[in-house]
């Protein structure tokens, strides 16, 4: 991975493509990995979209996003079937064609024998002209990488093994670094000295979190930047609040 | 709920406010709620997207939204810490003001006492002008609804029981009515025939959902219609079609 470190951050897009996570019917489980992931290489994950199997919505969602982002990642719709259009809705926001792909074609025969490779599924193979592929080391279907575009599987097992692929030809900043403090106190409690001490820390990023556990109402601070020193003095900070509040309550 | 049988349909997006999500240290659970009970309700949810906590990112994807669906849920950020700012975002987006709602400081002195009520808490009752509040049964901080917008707590729990005071209120479709066909098949030996019964249902949407079990690669057809007689049309001719391709196989 190519570190970018002190120039602009590096930022993403995630553009989850599927009637079913819509409707319900399927829970997401590929935004919360792309996240951990993206954050723990120091890229910046900053949209999430989640639309439906429809060509236009697709295009219009990619081509907003591509414009904005360093990076985008999409999943889902590139399977055999009449309702993955995903690549084909890319190539159309790209204005670039698509058709077999010879690499691909042969990715496939690597899982499948030549009796079976149907036309469906060789519509997995189909992938838009200029595209580099995206190795698929679970079932050997690729994805494909398209301008700043990363098109995945949305089968989290395969979608897994793709993101490996594609993280280390990533450019990638300064991982951020975050500290937790656990302030046993209810939010509402706290905010105004936290809020001073956001002011403080106009450089690190400072989240309240409240939770319920058996001793009732709680929260969570943490403290977000990309400089060690910054992260530490401001957690420090919220640790010494922190104590002085429970001293203060007592 | 005002049912708008054979009417237009009930539209709705969901905007996800929070950095703790895109971050990945939250792993998101009220998409899939959301996209449950709408779906049950007969409101299609249409698109999702997660922001961070920019006043500016909030304020662009709610306006985007709001001009394109009946409806507009969003979760998190209605907290008393600095990091809050859904609300004025909100009011920001409206082009209103935004002040401490009596109605709503009400709410909170039912759940605290007078002497808790500090300035921090007290933004859990700044609402938009004109906005109606939305009752929270659990800790009594209220969300709210301005325009066709939903505002509602990120903390699950909370956000349940504002979803389900809002129910009732909503202009609701026919449901989405859907039935499951496990095809006992590959989906790429099962794509081309597929194809055809969804071009004899135009009017079904036909989701074709791969999976793994002890067996091996299995796929999951899911049929979707508000119409009970297509619905079952159309479950039946993938049945078929299933059976057909089963004894082919033998």
């Amino acid at each position: 991975m190519e570190r970018a470190m002190g120039a602009e951050p590096i930022t993403a897009a995630l553009l989850v493509i599927g009637d079913e996570i819509l409707s319900g019917r399927t829970k997401d489980k590929n935004i919360g990995h792309i996240a951990e992931r993206l954050t723990e290489i120091g890229v910046d994950l900053r949209e999430v979209r989640v639309v439906s199997d429809v060509e236009a919505h697709i295009v219009d969602a990619l081509n907003a996003l591509r414009a904005r982002f360093t990076y985008v990642f999409t999943t889902g719709g590139i399977g055999p079937t009449h309702d993955d259009i995903t690549a084909d809705a890319v190539a159309k926001a790209f204005g670039v064609s698509i058709d077999v792909d010879p690499r691909a074609r042969a990715m496939l025969l690597e899982y499948l024998a030549e009796k079976d490779l149907n036309a469906a599924r060789l519509r997995m193979a189909r992938i838009p002209a200029g595209a580099d592929l995206i190795v698929n080391s679970v079932s050997k279907a690729p994805g494909f990488k398209i301008g700043n575009v990363y098109v995945m599987a949305g089968v989290p097992r395969i979608m897994h093994a793709m993101l490996e692929a594609v993280i280390p030809t990533l450019k990638t900043g300064a991982p951020m670094l975050s500290e937790t403090v656990r302030a046993n106190a209810r939010e509402g409690d706290i905010a105004a000295p936290l809020a001073e001490i956001a002011l403080r820390f106009p450089d690190v990023a400072i989240g309240s979190y409240p939770f319920m556990d058996d001793t009732g109402p709680n929260t969570n601070i943490v403290v977000r930047s990309r400089s060690r020193d910054r992260v530490n003095a401001a957690r420090d900070a919220v640790a010494e609040m922190v104590g002085a509040q429970m001293v203060g309550a007592q």
